[in-house]
């Protein structure tokens, strides 16, 4: 990772684990499209470099207070110059960016502090594990500017389905950390600072517990899962398992168990 | 509104809110056929004349208790007279209008209290916003009269899943208001009376914060990302995105937050 | 069911209860080869026998402890030995198995206490109604050992959704029933023993008050709204509401409502 030098993140990876801090702390954390272009370089570079889990968080208290109002001013501005879809382009971006951290074999885990608005709230439903502190406001604010909340829309519908989706975008409501736990859209509300670190720390050696392949094949194969009925992926689930069984995963996690050892892979 | 004369509910339009009520309070709100007509000429309406917010309750202390088993054993007459699928249309009228109050732009809320069993439960499932007083009694007593619920069987799959749906199906089940929320099917549990009044009002206040184009469009995307995966559905987002920030509703919202006013649709 | 004998099952068949325990407890329960074949048995006889409701539980305070470690070993034996799916053929078994129990009209009910991981958790996933005891651990422990969860990763998806089963992949948790309860992957927690049993009691007292034949057509229809939206249904929907109406159920439904006593099924 050291060899690439990021403007609104601050990267530090470690034993597998890739932090990666969103760093504008002057517009608490903006999405700003370079930004939107930082977060894709570090998943591609993580999704090729043995990176075992991703983590997001934000600097300052805030995880991310959404799209940053200048780059959409300067894209009005270019369709208003004649460019009909500029608006539409810098939008399919972030769409594009929430769906390879949704659909990664990495694991991935965020850390949701303060404000997490908008394009925060998109990153919030894709992740693996969501840990919210007490701090957290989660907020949809788009219908009450006129905006539509697009690509948000449809990644909060996949995370909490339809109806509490719904609810939250035609009300426009703000949601606490327990309030989101309560819907699904995180999986643990915490204390600020001491829990909400310990639950972070806890999740990772617990994550790292697993066989890194392993969790990539059961990942790709429960968003299927999502689209498909279960019973239509019998077949294809049992050639998974197989395969499993007879890698290099496979072998050395039987070996493992029966010497009462741990697996290569938990550090 | 105020061209169209009711039988079974009682409509009152102000500042852009419809409150309508199921008015049979002798049947505790029994949806008979007429009811079923007149609640869809409504939503027609409503969708027709700038309506922002369609309230839907019971008069009485109810809800509704369900079909009404009068009109259900007239078009058992007739299917005995020779109209094989007499029963099959009225219940098909009544999913019809399930469907429409799911898929209407409008926003809209019910306030449940009392009975909500078999109808009134199908349309507890389709409105944006539940709000369940403690004196509400949801249930499918379908199953225990040898008969299938079924327009309610597919909404209630939409609302709470497959498995709480079942699960009620297969026992028949009755659920308090807290037991509702706890499954997803309402969104809030409160007390009867003062503390649901106060729930409805602040409800309704943060819809009509929002813009009524952006909630309409929001609504249909989200409806869409119920079937089609989120990443599937990036560059349309993207699209109606765009089209949200260059219309009307984007343009005054911008204004107003840069003026630091109120937009001109927040009431 | 008298005539046939288990070797890993206890059956017992009385009112219509067919109860089925899992019955290996030196290795709690682990599901063998043998008992995915019993249990598959046992669910085509109860199918065809007027059983209306099939009870799962586990033998000597455990549920199952997942798959039996000798078969598999079995398997991959005779996968080095030149017959390179023989792993795969196995767990497509245990797949159907469940598929199968997912998609019965009879209705299911399991009891877990004490391990309930790896297959015996995939078997909880598919039950209409899930009760589970203080004693219970529910785990997913495949992706710890290098293996994916091929099977119950995609039936855990149709029970909790995509983004709580994605979570309990990745960190390879432990749920007690308190927790399972709380993302919907059971229905009820409870204490274990004479509270665990009234809940087995009272659901299934419940369960027969619901005519056998709607409640099969109800759970075929919800397992269709699953995978296709309500809207699309209405008309299907309401021939099988007509259907209902006519048949034996739905006419002795009628005439015990209206003659205040029992219907015919309600034992």
């Amino acid at each position: 990772m050291g060899a690439i030098v990021f403007e609104t993140l601050s990267v530090q990876a470690e034993d597998g684990v890739l932090r990666v801090t969103l760093h504008r702390p002057e517009s608490r954390n903006a999405m700003s499209l370079a930004m939107v272009d930082e977060l894709q370089a570090v998943l591609d570079q993580a999704e090729g470099d043995g990176t075992r889990v991703l983590v997001l968080r934000g600097a300052g208290g805030h995880f991310c207070s959404g799209a940053d109002i200048r780059d959409m001013a300067g894209a009005r501005q270019r369709e208003l110059s004649g460019d009909p879809w500029a608006v539409a382009a810098i939008n399919a971006r972030f769409g594009r960016l929430c769906a390879g951290y949704a659909r990664t074999g990495v694991a991935t885990v965020a850390v949701l502090e303060g404000a997490v608005m908008g394009g925060g709230l998109g990153l919030a439903c894709v992740v693996d594990v969501a840990l919210a502190g007490r701090s957290a406001r989660l907020r949809l604010p788009e219908t009450s500017l006129g905006l539509v909340p697009a690509q948000i829309a449809t990644f909060l519908v996949e995370r909490v389905g339809l109806s509490q989706a719904r609810r939250l975008a035609v009300t426009g409501g703000t949601l606490t950390a327990a309030q989101a736990q309560a819907i699904g859209l995180v999986h643990e509300a915490l204390d600020d600072g001491a829990e909400l670190e310990a639950a972070l720390a806890s999740t990772l050696a617990r994550i790292l517990r697993c066989a890194p392949h392993a969790v990539a094949a059961t990942k790709a194969l429960m968003a299927r899962a999502h689209s498909q009925t279960a019973a239509s992926l019998v077949d294809e689930a049992s050639r998974l398992f197989a395969e499993a069984v007879r890698g290099p995963e496979g072998a050395e996690g039987m070996a493992a168990f029966l010497q009462k050892r741990s697996p290569s892979w938990a550090v």
